[in-house]
């Protein structure tokens, strides 16, 4: 799903001296691929819901599709928020000082809204 | 986004007798048009969040539209539910009998999954 | 758990006439004491993860006893929906009319409050 | 609410030489009174609740308040889960190593948990 212009691109920016940034915003970049993959497909189940109401399927088989889609997405989210805290996280913590606390208020954050949605 | 095949064919539906049967499946059916509206917004959105992780962005931020996305599902979900419950468990109610036991299960149990979704 | 006096008031209650819309409001009364007793579980479970903290226990065991309730008392209000939608909703719709309306609207907004705290 | 027996204790473990683990343990001590004080009030809600299906009200006033209740245990979590953040993770976090993975691993499951339940 990378194109090689792209993976090019990745490089440059790990050149332009910027890698411990890099590391800590991106830590999902291991499993990109996989992420991506994830998303294609939920992509794709968003695109059969839309199918079946456009079908006028069974309002209940419908729901049962929604629901399962936004278990789908929470758990892209809990994997991306596990990422985050692997890297971005424990290299702010390392850093210490104000950088350490604002990341994690914005982590904290992140997880009110997961929580809450 | 209804090709006049696809009219055609619901109304054949309708013609086949099972009109009762469809009032209460379709609850949702003069909505129609703003449900494949919000779904396709939805499915932009999920193109949106694959763009973000494609393009390396900051994680809290995917996080962001990852929350708005699942709050947004679960507005189709609720909106949904609402007309199932308005038509065809009102319908099914007035039928009464195992009809509507039935239908109070099934509206029960998809409640649920959405709940613990 | 319930008292005799507590019984003769809730044979007072049904002899007072209001017996149609005592059986639609009161829709968990069948199950009343088993209602009663898992909130007296859940009030047990609070109280557990008060003394938690206060001898200073672990945060990740604190927030497994916090979730596990959480889950308890979701499954608490299905149920009351459940008995809800059951009695008091099948009743309004057989009524039919702007009571049936209400119900329904009245339902799902308790639902959407479910699903989003 | 902390009686002289029970500072003595925690004195007492300080002293045993645990005082980083300690610190990392216990980040939710500073608030230790407010979290307590919090979850009296949850538990006089969740008595509230039992009051309300034993005196028989209405269904949906008991789910409205049963949703607060959910809110306001969720708070509590959300609470528990920054304190651990900012004080448990990032000294484990600073420490490195498997303790570091360990921890993150844990607090990622303990949020799964929460956005599930």
């Amino acid at each position: 799903m990378t194109t090689p212009a792209e993976s090019t691109k990745s490089v440059e920016v790990t050149e332009s001296g910027e890698a411990g940034h890099e590391a800590g915003h991106h830590g999902y970049m291991s499993d990109k691929d996989r992420y991506l993959a994830r998303l294609k497909r939920i992509e794709g189940q968003v695109r059969g819901v839309h199918r079946m109401v456009d079908e006028e399927k069974y309002c209940i088989d419908i729901l049962t599709q929604v629901s399962a889609l936004t278990s789908a997405l929470e758990n892209v989210a809990l994997s991306l928020l596990d990422d985050h805290l692997k890297h971005c996280v424990v290299n702010a913590a390392r850093n210490g000082g104000a950088e350490s606390d604002e990341k994690i208020a914005e982590a904290s954050a992140a997880i009110a809204r997961l929580v809450k949605s």
